[in-house]
């Protein structure tokens, strides 16, 4: 469907003025009645019409027979009866005028009946109401004070979105707002996404003006290549924090190619993210965090950090936290310390950063963080609370009103000072986090997005439509001599080669490439070459031509007796450089994939990979290439000169055209890649495509 | 002083009967108030003698102008008088007959008084009167509801005993765990340490039947080896989790060698402790899950864990965590899920570990509980609740006392019920965390204690006494040939060499050790001799031996032309193998120090290293190579066959003999040692030792 149609049916059913509760029930137990209660204890102000055959009064409100009966059409019906009545149910309201659906009930595809749920799509589509669900929780839009979900009764209103395909998680994290103080916008539970979906709900509250970040806990995507086109355009303006679950469980991909077993879902995942502008989380509490810092930091300038702490320990903590998120604390200027000083604060102050001002007041606070904004000593303050300190909400109040900076607090072992403190300053919308180094990953989280931000300012994401649905599932090797000839229109270098059938062919190519020469085995059925005694180096002669040739052959015939051998290629050898390794692969979820690291023990061990979704742009390609552990091998280390990253940047531009351009392409493996002081060559590719049937 | 003693002053401290409190103020913003205040509403029942030049009435209690007119010698005075009157009022406690007590001020070391200091710490060598601080928040010891502390003023008691060097530690721990009822034995902040130190606090708790566990945050420590004889012989026997603060700012040692670049205060310290038996946290909040798990969990038999969890979402958060914690999810047996099935709990059940059952009861939970005991299904089972679930205290107590299985407990998303039912439970004494993943660390924080304990049986460790306050600072260079000696005695393979002065010389060396050799500069003043060009390999033939000799000499002069050059030396070249790094380092916290990694840049980028405190047992230095992630190279991968890995073992624990016998050494790089498929030999020794005056 249409993306805006999708995202005006959503505000249609958020915003909706008058709902219909189809299966609202008068016993405490069932959904039925939470779902009623939760509606009205959540102060909606519209029409709200119950619908139970059995007729009666509930809640005081009259409960009518059918949605025939109910007097208007409602903007909305909540569907919570047993789902082989649900089918009746929306064509009924589609009758009546309704154009927007929550259905609560479970009973669908999880529950062994696909038939059903398609039959609910179909009538979806034959009569325009769409609907959230089947099998959620339901939603909670607090713009229109409007809980139709069944638990939790949040009406705590503020700047958090939640989307999540996880019950569990959609309350815990807006209880968590709603507890300190923060609150919720808009609570989604995503349930089985049969017509509306994670991509819809994002693009309407990217335009939600009360949403000023969205926690997103998801543990697939139903499609990808759409996700990425809504957080490509979303992602840089309006802030996303996503944690995914199921790192483990979802495995890794069956794959032939060292880029398919590296690659796993999570991985790619963590990529795609990373390069369309999207956060990501590892767990549950740094989600909220993440969002919480998103929903009221300022955007900062950029990554310094001034941390005034009542307590050395914490200040501590914040300080072991910075580095690894990507923060600094930059030393204190001499002007700022005098001045400083002649305010006379506290005599036992430590004059660094983290600044341990000992027990201080919430003015001395205030005093501090204007010197600060005055000698621009920090793109942002974190006021480091370990101890009650009285007045904080009011002071930090008047700092955000009479500076610029951008502030987070941390606050813990203050008692009830604290928990008032936190609440109110959460409320003013001020971040305030549970520990510093919570406070700091918050920050960090914040850094990142300004940058995510910034570097997508004018940069036009095109991603790649889904081509899995067309593929049957099976994959072909593709003999290195084929394999190679797919490189040539995109200008990649390979060795001069030729293909042999005899020793003495394999001589005569030799003789006229000239020594060294490489030799590798060609056969349908051996994917690994070095393995099975299919590669030798170093040949120097034509006399070692000869012999190899034999002995190569006996070597793959004994370890792999089952091999059908095509023949020897002879290559022409290159002179030494540092290997890496470029790879692609068609990810389940978002497509073509980029894969580059150092090859060996540094792929298979240290895993120490970048991968970036397909096509990639310029950046991507060198901050794919700098971001992997390794890059002071290519950058050069202890004086040594480095590797020609231009080149390799070039050939990772090409592989993404490849793969973009050729939907045949399953996976590929250049590897190694040989790169030299001025450019590089591959030395080994390794290629499945699809299979036709 | 004697260990015993110290924990039996603080045993008098904590107990006592009697307290004065000098300082007592009737001004709510003077510590002297908060502190007597404190002591009142944390309950205490012995006699409180307030103290103040002033006398009068305090909280209705009679004032004493000086601690002579207390009627009797109170067991412990607390004192929080300006720094300057602390030695006079020692004086006059000592003398009344009181033995212990806590001196809250500041003013002393950190505050540019060492003076001071040194006084009160003589005092009390002279008078045997003991003391806690100074510069403390104080002590708050439950068993005797003695709250002698400014703030927080915490009277929930329970199993988790708290040591820090932060008041901010101290309060957040201890309010933490009161709030949701799990409660403290004791908080002890642990100010400078004059007299009694953090090991005399670990050994007082070890023996404290109330403490069930204890959580250190520190930031350094008094005495290392101290420190490691009472963690060896605690921690083991009486859970002990460390969050150490300071990781980056204590930064690297400054050093000449691979192994002291590498060390750095935290990866030694992170290093100790493991080694000895204690657990380290990450942050403050992991602290408190961890010690919270080891205060109540149920020993486990081995590392398989159930999570039956009411959603989907916080099963699979669960699993996630689990590898990262060194746990693992078994499948489920088919007659456990066969009779699980026959029970109908819940049509909609996924019968895999981690089990989603849907939403289900307290009584279901308990069925799911009793079954997978009869079943052995795991060693730990972590009730997952992401909705609220009503009964559930009643029903963790029920099988907490019909089971023998390890329970813990997540909860979120709960609501009223899950505030309600976490409190009841913790105070219960039963396990529930704030989110799947902090269940998990929770749990895995007490199957690496088990087998730490179980590791630690009849294992008696003797640190080393501290030899770093003999060592005046300086250190010299050892020259090859001279370092290579230092190693023959403990039977340590290095080539046959010789050392030339001349290019015949060389010649002729290299004549009898036979060809190729390696020629390698010696001079007192280049260590990294192959940056140098100091280093030449694969020489065959006598006339390249002399050639090289004049161009080598005349390389290294080129780049170091300040370099003394005291010869070449003419090394037997070994054959090829694998090579990796063994070093020692003298720790300024913990002496010598052993680190074993991959050579090159498996230790400069990836900082793929162990370290472990010397002298090592064998079990240790298995460990340690076992621990590097590139422990597959060693071990052979893709049928290759592995390396001599019990001749490593015996080199590392003999390099560990040596510096326990040599305390000269400061710093030591045998870098590379080359390992065979048998036997391994040094290549290169790089020493640097104490110099002496």
């Amino acid at each position: 469907m249409a993306t805006a149609q999708s995202s005006q049916a959503i505000g249609r059913i958020f915003k909706a003025r008058s709902v219909a509760v189809v299966g609202a029930s008068g016993n405490p137990s069932k959904f039925g009645y939470m779902t009623l209660d939760s509606i009205i204890r959540g102060g909606y102000e519209g029409q709200i019409y119950p619908v139970n055959p059995k007729g009666g009064e509930l809640f005081g409100l009259k409960v009518y027979r059918s949605i025939k009966d109910v007097p208007e059409p409602p903007d909305l019906v909540i569907i919570i009866v047993p789902a082989r009545f649900i089918p009746a149910v929306m064509r009924e309201a589609a009758e009546k005028g309704t154009r927007g659906a929550v259905i609560l009930s479970a009973g669908f595809r999880e529950a062994g009946r696909p038939d059903l749920e398609e039959e609910i799509s179909i009538i979806s589509k034959q009569t325009a109401l769409r609907f959230v669900g089947p099998n959620v929780q339901g939603i909670n839009y607090l713009p229109n004070k409007l809980c139709a979900m069944f638990f939790p009764v949040i009406t705590k209103r503020g700047p958090l979105s939640v989307i999540t395909q996880s019950g569990s998680a959609t309350a815990a994290l807006s209880e968590w707002a709603a507890d300190e103080g923060l609150g919720i916008c808009a609570a989604i539970n995503l349930g089985n996404q049969t017509d509306l979906c994670e991509s819809d709900y994002l693009e309407f509250l990217a335009a939600d003006a009360d949403t000023k970040s969205m926690a997103l806990y998801i543990e697939g995507l139903k499609d990808g290549p759409r996700f990425l086109e809504v957080i490509g355009k979303t992602g840089p303006r309006k802030p996303i924090v996503i944690l995914k679950g199921g790192k483990t469980q979802a495995g890794q991909q069956a794959a032939s190619s060292h880029t398919g077993s590296l690659a796993g879902s999570h991985a790619v995942f963590e990529a795609a993210c990373h390069q369309y502008g999207v956060l990501t989380a590892v767990n549950l509490e740094h989600l909220y965090d993440c969002a919480k810092a998103l929903a009221t930091m300022r955007k900062p300038k950029g990554n310094r950090v001034l941390s005034i702490a009542t307590s050395g320990g914490m200040g501590t903590l914040a300080a072991d936290e910075a580095e690894p998120q990507g923060l600094t604390l930059p030393p204190l200027p001499d002007a700022f310390i005098d001045e400083l000083r002649s305010q006379e604060i506290t005599p036992f102050a430590n004059m660094e950063n983290p600044l341990d001002m000992g027990v201080i007041t919430a003015e001395d606070f205030q005093k501090i963080v204007m010197l600060a904004e005055q000698y621009d000593v920090a793109d942002i303050i974190l006021m480091n609370l370990g101890d009650p300190v009285p007045g904080m909400p009011e002071i930090t109040q008047h700092l955000l009103e009479n500076t610029d900076v951008s502030i987070a607090v941390s606050y813990l072992g203050g008692g009830e000072q604290e928990k008032i403190g936190r609440m109110k300053m959460l409320e003013m919308g001020i971040p305030v986090f549970r520990t510093p180094d919570r406070a700091m990953r918050g920050i960090g989280a914040m850094v990142k997005w300004t940058a995510y931000h910034r570097r997508c300012q004018g940069l036009k994401r095109k991603p790649i439509e889904n081509r899995r649905e067309h593929f049957n599932g099976g994959e072909k090797f593709v003999l290195e001599p084929e394999a190679v000839e797919y490189l040539r229109p995109y200008n990649i270098r390979y060795p001069e080669h030729g293909m042999a059938g005899s020793p003495e062919e394999a001589a005569d190519i030799a003789d006229r490439l000239g020594y060294p020469v490489v030799m590798k085995v060609v056969a349908k059925d051996v994917y690994h070459k070095s393995d099975s005694g299919g590669v030798a180096v170093g040949i120097q002669t034509r006399h070692s031509v000869i012999n190899e040739f034999s002995e190569m052959i006996s070597r793959v015939r004994s370890k792999r007796p089952d091999a059908s051998i095509e023949g020897l290629m002879v290559c022409k050898e290159a002179p030494p450089g540092l290997e890496v390794i470029v790879g692609a692969i068609d990810d389940s979820i978002f497509g073509p994939t980029i894969m580059f690291g150092l090859g060996g023990i540094f792929t298979e061990v240290y895993r120490d990979v970048a991968f970036r979704i397909a096509p990639l742009s310029r950046q991507d390609a060198e901050e794919m290439i700098r971001e992997i552990r390794g890059y002071p091998l290519l950058e050069g280390t202890r004086g040594k000169s480095g590797y020609d990253i231009q080149q390799l940047i070039d050939l990772i531009l090409r592989i993404s055209q490849l793969v973009t351009e050729r939907p045949d392409i399953r996976e590929l493996d250049l590897n190694p890649v040989r790169l030299f002081k001025k450019g590089l060559t591959v030395l080994d590719v390794r290629m499945f495509v699809e299979e036709r049937v």
